[in-house]
C-alpha cells in the first residue's frame, strides 16, 4: 500500500511515510467523488523524526541573517502567484470553494500579500521592539523561539490559512523558526503542492532545509505528543473546539505556548432605532454575511440579538424570507455537514425555532440550506451556553430580547467571541444606548464593528483576529496582523551589561537597522553616543 | 477563636473571616517566636466573595478615567513612604530580612518608584500601543481585562512582590484591573498595613472599594478554584515549582491566562580565559551574589559551569574558601530550611560533593550555612534533571566539565532559567568561544548578562524577569519592567469602522493624549486628518 501514498516531507526530502498507521484520500465536496491520491496517515516515529530535523533547523536559523527569511517568504510568495491556476484547480476540487472570485481573486492575494508583509517584517525587524535603558545598561527585544513551530491548519481557507504558505506559517517563519506543518486532511494535494514551492524557495534562499516540513495526518494522539514535545517551541491551531482543547491541555501540561483559533458565534446586537430604520436592509446583510462561502468563516455572524417589537418583527420576517429563498450551500465536506445536523439538534432542542432551512436534501450531502433559527430572550437565558453551540455553517440564530434589561443580561452570558457587532441609528439617536451596550460586548470579542458584518477580516495591522476564551486560548494574542501575529512565536530577552560588540544589531548603539526604539523612555530612530 | 483574628479586606470593608477553616500566625525567624497577630485562612465562600465584588468593581472601572488609576497608584506611594519606619519594623519581624539597608533603603524605594512607574503608564496610556490604519478604517490597542486579577505574593519580597502594592499589584492596577490579593502567610501583618494604606488611597481616588481586596491564606482546593474562577482576568503567581505548576493546570483548564515566576536556577558559565584571568575575584563575586539576601532570591546564582583546569581549581579552592568562612544566614521561614534541605539531599544522592557548608547548627533552625557543592560533567550528563533542583538559599553546584564540548552538552540540558550569565577575559580575547557558548545559553534564559551575576534587577523599560518554562509559564512575558509588566493583564482589541466619537482617546484622530501611534506603518505622534 505504501507505495501508492503521496510522500511525506521531512528534513529536505520527500520520502515514503515509515509504516503509516493508515492512509486517507479527500473527497471533491462538487462531485463527491473520492480524489485519486492517497496520503499517508504517520506513524508517531515519523513525526519525532520531524521534531528532530526541524530541532536541527532551528539552531542553525539562529545564526541566519533575517533577509534569507525574507528572501525565502517572497519568493514563495512569487512562486505561488506563478501557479496560481494550478493551485487554484486543486483547491477548488478538493474543498469545493469556487475559483472565481473567492480562490483565485481574493484568496491567493490574501496569502500573497501577508507572505510578503511577513518578509518585510523579517527585513526591518520593527517587529522586534526594542527598548534600551542607557542609565542602567539594559537593552530589551523580542527574538525568535529557537524552535520549531506546529502549525495546524484549518478546512476552511486552503490558502491563506494553509499550514504551509498561510497566516501562521508566515509568522512563524518571519520570526525566525521553522514550521512543522501538519496539512488539513480535507486539502492535501493543495499542502503538497505549496509545499513543493515552500521547498524550492528554501533551496533558493539557502536556508535549512528542515525549516519546512509537511505531514498530512496523524493519529489524535500522535498531535498531543507533539505539542507537548520538549524540542518544540510553540504551536498554532485553527479548527474545532475539541480538538483544539484536547492540543491545549496537552500543551499546557508541558508548558509550551500553544494559539487557539476555536469556534465562535460572532454576537450581532441590532439596536431598536437602526431595526426602526433599515430593518429589511440589515436582514439582507445578515443573509450575504452568514451565506457567504457557506457560512463557513471563524468570523460568521451565528447570533442575533435585537428587542423584540414591530421593527424586530419586520426584520425577522425579512431575514426568513432571505434565508428561505437561497440555494443551498455546498460545504467543504460531510464532516461540516454533521457538524451542522449535530448543531441544529443542540439548538432545537434548547428551544430555537427553524424560521428557515434546516433540512438539508438527502441527495446532496455536501449541501446545506441556509438556515435561521429563532428563540427568545427567556429561552436564551435559561440555556446560553446550549444556544451558543456553534453551527459552522449558513446558520443564524436570532434571539428576541423583551427589553434592554433583557438584552444587557443576555450579552452578559456571552462567551468570547472573534468578533461582535452593533448596529445602530446612523444618525446616532442612540448613541446613549450604543454607550451602554458597548462594554457589555467590548470584553467579550476581539474585533468590535459598528454597522457591518464582521466577515471580512481585513490583513492589517490594525486587524485583531482573536478574542477571549473560548473563542481563542489567549486574549492578547492575534493570528491576522502583522507584526502582532509574529509575537506568538517569540521569546522576550533582555542583554544586562551585554558588551557593545555582542549585541544584536537591534540593539547597537549604531542603529544599523534605522529600527524606531524606546530609548530611555523616548521613541526614536537616533544613533546613540 | 474567629473573633481574635484579624479582619479580611472584601468589598471595602475590613470584615471578620466567615467561618475560617483554620488560622495561622506568622513566625519572626530571628527570634523563632510566633508573632501575636492570628489570621483566618478563608473559607471557599469568602474567596467566591471576593471574586463577585472585584468582578462588580470592575465593571466600574472600565469607565473609570486612568488619571484615577494614576492618582491612586502616587498616592499608596506616598502613603508607604510615610510609613515606611513602621512597614520596615513589621516586615524585619515577619521575614527577618534586615531593616537597613535591604528593606528601607533598597526594597521601598523600588517598591514607590515601580507604583509611580505604573502610574505613569496608566496616565500617559503608551502601554496600549496603539495602531491605525486609516485606509482599512481599523484601530488596535491594548485594553484592560475588565476582571479581577488574582495575584499571589512570595516570601522573599514584602515590598517589592508583595501581593498588595508590589509590583504585580502595580502592573494589574494600572492596566484598569482590580486585584485580589492573596497575602504571602510569612509576612500578613505587613500585607495587611499595605491593604490598609491602599483602601484608604482607593477611597481619595474615588474608585471602587473592591478594586484591592485581601484574603491571608486559604486551602489549596481554594486557590484552584480561585484562578478557574470565570470571573477573573488572570492570576499571577510568584513562588515555588510545586504550587506554581498546580494553579497552572487549575488556570489552563479553564482557559484563564496564568503569569508564573517559579523555580530558577540562574547558570552561570565561567570561561576558561576568565578563570586564568581572574578565579579568586570571581570566587568572590559568586559567594557575594549567591549569599546575598540569604540567597533567597529567584535570580540567585545556583549553577556555575566552567571547564575543568587548574584555574578552575583555583576558582574552585577560592570558592570553597570564602563558603566555608561566611557566617550562616537568616532565612525568611523554616519551610525555606526544609527547601534547601530537601534539594541538598536530591543534589548530593545524584553525586554532587559539598566543598562547604551544607550542614545546618541544630540549634539555629532558622539559618542555613552557605553550602557549596561540585559535580563533575560526567555525572551532570547522567542526571541533569536532578541536578538542575532548585535549592532556595544560598547554595551553588559548581559543574566541572572536561572540556568546551562536555560544556556545550551541559548547556544543551538546562531547563529555562530566569537569567544566565557568562564570564569571559576582559581583552575580548576569547570572543570565538563566547560566540559559540552564548547561543546555547540564549535560548534558555530571559536576562542574558556579561560579567556580571544576575541578582540584582533594575526596575527599567528594557528589564526582562522571564524566561522559558518552567522558570516561568510563557517566555514573551516579564514581571519586572514597565509598561511590558502590563501587557500580562491586557486583552488586546480592534475597532471595525467604530464612529470616530465612539473610539477610546487612544485611537482617535486628534490624538488628545499625544501618543506615539503606528499610523499606516509609520510612527508618529501626529493628529490625522
Amino acid at each position: 500500500m505504501s507505495a501508492q501514498l503521496q510522500p511525506v516531507l521531512i528534513d529536505g526530502q520527500w520520502r515514503a511515510a515509515q509504516q503509516p498507521v493508515g492512509s486517507f484520500a479527500a473527497t471533491s465536496p462538487g462531485s463527491g467523488a473520492l480524489l485519486e491520491r492517497h496520503y499517508p496517515i504517520s506513524e508517531r516515529a515519523e513525526v519525532l523524526t520531524a521534531v528532530e530535523a526541524g530541532a536541527a533547523a532551528a539552531e542553525v536559523l539562529r545564526h541566519t541573517a533575517p533577509e534569507q527569511l525574507a528572501a525565502f517568504l517572497e519568493r514563495l510568495a512569487a512562486s505561488i502567484e506563478a501557479q496560481a491556476e494550478q493551485l487554484v484547480a486543486i483547491a477548488e476540487r478538493e474543498t469545493g470553494l469556487p475559483a472565481q472570485p473567492r480562490l483565485r481573486a481574493i484568496e491567493i492575494p490574501r496569502t500573497v500579500g501577508q507572505l510578503r508583509q511577513a518578509a518585510q517584517a523579517a527585513r526591518s525587524r520593527a517587529w522586534t521592539r526594542p527598548i534600551i535603558d542607557t542609565q542602567a545598561e539594559l537593552r530589551a527585544l523580542l527574538g525568535p523561539l529557537g524552535a520549531p513551530v506546529v502549525i495546524f491548519g484549518p478546512n476552511n481557507f486552503p490558502f491563506a490559512f494553509n499550514a504551509v504558505g498561510g497566516g501562521d506559517f508566515a509568522a512563524a517563519i518571519a520570526a525566525g523558526n521553522p514550521v512543522i506543518a501538519k496539512a488539513h486532511p480535507g486539502h492535501p494535494h493543495t499542502t503538497q503542492l505549496l509545499a513543493e514551492l515552500a521547498l524550492a524557495a528554501l533551496q533558493a534562499a539557502d536556508l535549512p532545509a528542515a525549516t519546512v516540513q509537511l505531514l498530512y495526518h496523524m493519529q489524535p494522539e500522535s498531535g498531543l505528543a507533539l505539542v507537548a514535545h520538549p524540542a518544540i517551541g510553540a504551536s498554532a491551531f485553527t479548527g474545532s473546539r475539541q480538538a483544539g482543547l484536547a492540543l491545549k491541555a496537552a500543551a499546557d501540561s508541558a508548558g509550551k505556548p500553544i494559539y487557539l483559533e476555536l469556534s465562535s458565534v460572532n454576537p450581532v446586537v441590532l439596536l431598536p432605532e437602526a431595526l426602526a430604520e433599515r430593518a429589511e436592509q440589515l436582514a439582507e446583510e445578515l443573509f450575504a454575511s452568514c451565506t457567504l462561502g457557506s457560512g463557513q468563516f471563524c468570523t460568521n455572524p451565528g447570533l442575533v440579538l435585537m428587542i423584540a417589537g414591530p421593527d424586530a418583527e419586520r426584520f425577522s420576517a425579512a431575514a426568513a424570507q432571505h434565508f428561505a429563498s437561497g440555494p443551498a450551500g455546498l460545504l467543504l465536506s460531510d464532516t461540516v455537514a454533521h457538524g451542522i445536523q449535530a448543531a441544529l439538534a443542540e439548538l432545537t432542542a434548547h428551544g430555537a425555532a427553524v424560521l428557515a432551512g434546516g433540512v438539508p436534501d438527502e441527495r446532496e450531502p455536501y449541501r446545506w440550506p441556509s438556515t435561521l433559527l429563532r428563540v427568545s430572550g427567556a429561552q436564551f437565558l435559561a440555556e446560553p451556553a446550549a444556544l451558543q453551540t456553534e453551527a459552522f455553517g449558513p446558520v443564524a440564530l436570532l434571539v428576541v430580547l423583551e427589553d434592554a434589561a433583557q438584552l444587557a443580561a443576555a450579552l452578559r452570558q456571552l462567551e468570547g467571541s472573534l468578533t461582535g457587532a452593533i448596529y445602530s441609528h446612523s444618525g446616532g439617536a442612540d448613541d446613549e444606548r450604543y454607550a451602554q451596550i458597548e462594554p457589555l460586548l467590548r470584553w467579550k470579542v476581539g474585533r468590535l464593528l459598528n454597522d457591518r458584518m464582521p466577515t471580512g477580516v481585513a490583513v492589517s495591522p490594525a486587524m485583531h483576529h482573536g478574542g477571549p476564551y473560548p473563542a481563542t486560548g489567549h486574549p492578547g494574542f492575534t493570528s491576522v496582523g502583522i507584526p502582532a501575529a509574529l509575537e506568538r512565536f517569540a521569546m522576550r530577552w533582555s542583554y544586562d551589561h551585554v558588551r557593545p560588540t555582542r549585541l544584536p544589531p537591534e540593539l547597537r548603539d549604531d542603529n544599523p537597522l534605522n529600527l524606531w526604539r524606546l530609548v530611555d523612555g523616548h521613541w526614536t530612530q537616533a544613533r546613540l553616543g
